[in-house]
């Protein structure tokens, strides 16, 4: 057996100890008051990379939350695998649904519960202990060469490492990215995700009278922006799903015939996603594509809040000045958000309503992505799962979007292997967020065999 | 000339410094450090009944905050009237704005700038007055029999009142009601107030998946409660204005020939009105109908706020479990408030988009009012004014509602006369809020006439 795997195995019980004790520090970053946590779970971090033998470690500080960045770089002739995870977490709330505490990691059969238990430290701590497998065992050396880069932002935006990547292309060169930050499409199915959604997060705001207006002498001849709001909204999208704006949908690249047939084979039950995952009466969407075509390849347009107006316990008869929506559209290949963002602007200027006037304002935008199965760190992935799952490889997309991906192909101009090891049931951002323990321990398998197979390909 | 009259005019400086002490006092009634001022203003006018002569003075404490009624009931085979005001007042924010304090009430020009000082001390203060001037000249008696009942909540809904009338008629007989709350059509245009419009305030909660998803893992395949509200109200209401819930316009009573009439000859600019008054790039509203029809006698529906969702600062992906509006419909005569409620809530329920659930609250109704001109007390309110004014009284409605109107109708059986002075640009709820002097001191005139006048119908 490969002694680095053997190695891992030894030393599984010790590893699910380590995961628990970064799991106990709350780094939970949209915080303040647990900003000394999210520094202290930095160090914890570098001081594991120090100690499994890792090079030029450093808790990169700048705005906003700290960076981890490490190195190796011995393996001369090999690439190099830039890897990325995120030791942030989600608030924990609503506290009083835990069945344990979200920071004293409890493991329940073969789950591991804590809020950051998949998303994303146990998937950080797979990298960590598949370098330390490699690293203490065997001729004591890395495959390819490595490079961390750990972000403490994931969960408030991650500005401070899309800058960093920026401004440091140089000192992240590398052959492609490894994120572990993803799921597999259902349990026992080893899976890379392989496309990303793209988005533009907006928002938008309707403004009539020039100040706020009692409705009774004023309701029948004012503007009421929240009902122009919805006029616009009505206007975007219809009811069945299908965005308005013209154009917009133009450059949605079709999945090949191929993909369209390998993602309806996955084992996916339209009724238990609805029930379990959803919980709603009925699935909506665009006519004529499955759910996972909706979600993986079609764009989508939807209303995350609304403000202005009165928003208290009982009656007030005010009709509003303005009112003010988040919007945002997901983007699929080979959309464009500048391009997207500039058809919505116009488009809602044309449709709107005659009493009020419309503003919008782009808040961030991110390129969707999707990547060739045939990229060779694709079918490296691909043979490393084949070993430790002996099974194959499905390939996915997500609907989400992780903007790391787009900034490493923007600046670095690599590739990103997704692959992860959370399970749809995971909870990540809910209460009972968890961890499949044998999915950590395969995981860091997975790891290291991703390491043995790049080697190949230098 | 008239002895009471003669004396309100011997006696005009003292009972405007008599007003600018009631203004003194900050009685803010939504406020809770405002507690003890709206008490202390309760003191003030029940001591000021005292020393004018009005008996069986009482404070009369319950839930919320005070009542203040008395009584004089010796003018034997006359009518009685019972007066109505308020002594509470909105909170005066915005502060910076005011050019004078709220509370210091100041004199510049002809008016008289304060908070409370048209809406609704200054008219209350035009009762007293008109008491007082009877009380303390002449016979020293009134016309009429006279009831007073000041309440210190109706900017905070008034349910004290309107308890108290329910379970007391008996303490309020009556033949008619004196309502000093309203204004007049223009400034120079003696008005009373014949009509109100009812509403409906409710609250619309549209639900979707069980729990918030994020927008990535889920746009496309979930329901958008936002997106289904914006289907809802665009549904309950056309881009022309028109109501769609069927039935619902069908017990609205159009106005007379002659009404109509009257009202399209009132001093009225819709280009200013637009402008100066509601600040929107255009009116709105049912096409069809006059501005003035469209505020005085046809049924509206507006939404007042949205709750639910991300609100924050920047971006976040949620698709919320649920939506909730605030929406209300002012109801014009003969519509009725449960019946409006059921077509409203059943038409929703009708119009619901897949993929959520919708439900319906009432929050208050309050049933709209007309009253003939023809009655015998708007006939005595009308020779008052003619006597003050020297001009005939113009007619008008209100788009608004005075709850109170409908509790006198329902529980005394009693109409009610709105005989008030403020000036459309008086202010009300804003900062700088005023009373035009000369209104003030012609008010209670008209209120001593209305008195006399009165007389002569029993």
């Amino acid at each position: 057996m490969d002694a680095a795997v053997a190695y891992a195995r030894e030393n599984a019980p010790r590893f699910l100890e380590d995961l628990k004790a970064l799991l106990r520090i709350p780094s939970v970053s949209t915080l303040p008051e647990h900003q000394g946590d999210v520094e202290a779970a930095a160090e914890w971090i570098a001081e594991n990379l120090r100690h499994i033998g890792m090079e030029h470690v450093e808790v990169i500080r700048g705005e906003g939350h700290p960076l981890v960045y490490a190195d190796w770089l011995h393996a001369a002739g090999q690439p190099t695998c830039l890897c990325y995870a995120h030791y942030d977490v989600q608030p924990p709330d609503p506290l009083d649904e835990w069945i344990t505490p979200p920071f004293e990691p409890t493991r329940r059969g073969d789950n591991l519960y804590a809020r950051g238990a998949v998303d994303d430290k146990g998937q950080l701590v797979t990298q960590l202990k598949a370098l330390e497998s490699l690293l203490q065992s065997g001729d004591r050396k890395l495959p390819v060469n490595i490079r961390v880069l750990y972000e403490g932002e994931e969960e408030v935006g991650g500005e401070h490492i899309a800058a960093f990547v920026s401004q440091h292309p140089d000192r992240l060169q590398a052959d492609f990215a490894l994120i572990s930050d993803t799921e597999m499409f259902a349990p026992e199915l080893p899976t890379l995700c392989v496309g990303l959604r793209g988005m533009i997060y907006t928002e938008l705001e309707v403004r009539g009278a020039k100040t706020d207006l009692h409705s009774g002498m004023f309701g029948g001849t004012a503007p009421n922006p929240f009902v122009a709001l919805a006029q616009i909204v009505c206007g975007l999208k219809d009811r069945d799903g299908k965005i308005l704006i013209p154009g917009f949908c133009d450059d949605v690249q079709k999945p090949s015939a191929e993909e369209l047939k390998a993602w309806h084979s996955l084992p996916f039950d339209e009724e238990k996603y609805r029930r379990d995952e959803m919980g709603a009466p009925a699935l909506v969407g665009e006519k004529g594509y499955s759910v996972i075509e909706r979600l993986w390849a079609r764009p989508t347009l939807d209303v995350h809040g609304v403000m202005g107006g009165f928003t208290g316990a009982g009656a007030k008869t005010v009709i509003p000045a303005k009112a003010t929506a988040k919007i945002s559209m997901r983007l699929v290949p080979d959309m464009h958000p500048e391009k997207a963002f500039r058809q919505y602007s116009d488009y809602v200027q044309a449709i709107c309503p005659a009493g009020v006037t419309v503003s919008t304002r782009l808040i961030h935008s991110g390129e969707p992505s999707v990547l060739s199965t045939d990229n060779p760190w694709i079918r490296a992935a691909t043979r490393a799962m084949k070993k430790v799952w002996n099974k194959d490889t499905v390939f996915i997309r997500s609907g989400g979007s992780i903007p790391v991906v787009g900034d490493f192909a923007r600046h670095l101009k690599i590739p990103s292997v997704m692959m992860g090891f959370g399970l749809p049931d995971d909870g990540i951002h809910a209460p009972n967020e968890k961890f499949h323990i044998p999915n950590f321990h395969r995981g860091i398998e997975s790891v290291v065999r991703l390491f043995e197979e790049s080697a190949r390909q230098g």
